[in-house]
């Protein structure tokens, strides 16, 4: 297991960390096989989307909060319940396929970190299976 | 790897593509292990859910558009951000067990695929991953 | 493969199935690899999040709960739609990291079984898959 660290700069914020598992694919040797990004935090998690242009992150993120809005009651005394919640609506992990030493990602499609409750110092924790 | 074609037919459906699963898991002749299904797309994800009466996945779909609404205002000059958002919402992969060279889902489970910025061409990627 | 039973106890429930996880991991002797859990239902799904607080779970099903209202209409006529949008939002599955014979999570992350259309009999599924 690998572990990547991510400094987190805004509360919410996402973060394409797809070269990180490339890189650790390249660096295992695996040619074929799985590589599993698994967030360790429960108001963060990963998600799979388009990278090119930064306003479709700005979009997820401000429908997120229509979705979860943070002037709801919400019963947990810590205040950022809303960062729960996405986080498990984003889920804490993604499962990618490795072909010929690569991580099979489509066109348009980047892999990022979602901050919800930042900024912080983050960890993604990185397994790789070959087949 | 292998990869299989669909071709959406509305701007929101949902495909059962089960049978192609288990195809590939049969072809391999896999009896015990993992099986993987990536979407590619970045306006489409996969789900697992009923497939017997046709009335849950356009409860489904319909919901996602209550959640994530086409007349909001969105950044992303595409205009697609809502489909953006649900493939986000499903995710863009599966993973399923396999025993004894078939692959496990419960009675009424069906795994799809979730056109959200349809009619379209597409794509699924399977990776077997033998125990 | 093995399968754990659970007895759900309200409609909408969520029950911390971490150690049921880590035992499997123990008996089967894997040090290394990942473990998959599957959910069978279609009306019930598997997330990852805090584990502390009960507070965060009944936020969490609160908000679930805002997002697909029991009081909408639905085409669905076994009358359980928002059941199975939710378990859609929350996934059929979960993947987690084994390592040196420990399932890998975060200090503050559980592993929960959401149930959303009960009291019922339940069961999840496990695949260890060794690296």
């Amino acid at each position: 297991m690998k572990c990547i660290s991510i400094e987190t700069s805004r509360r919410d914020e996402m973060i394409d960390i797809s070269m990180e598992l490339q890189r650790a694919v390249t660096a295992a040797g695996v040619k074929d096989g799985l590589i599993v990004a698994h967030c360790p935090h429960t108001t963060a998690g990963l998600t799979i989307n388009e990278g090119t242009d930064p306003a479709v992150k700005n979009d997820l993120i401000d429908c997120l909060s229509d979705l979860v809005p943070w002037d709801r009651i919400y019963g947990h005394a810590e205040g950022n319940s809303p960062a729960h919640v996405k986080a498990s609506l984003m889920g804490a992990s993604v499962t990618l396929i490795v072909e010929d030493g690569r991580v099979v990602l489509g066109q348009w499609q980047r892999v990022f970190f979602c901050e919800f409750d930042g900024p912080r110092p983050r960890n993604v924790y990185l397994k790789l299976m070959a087949s």
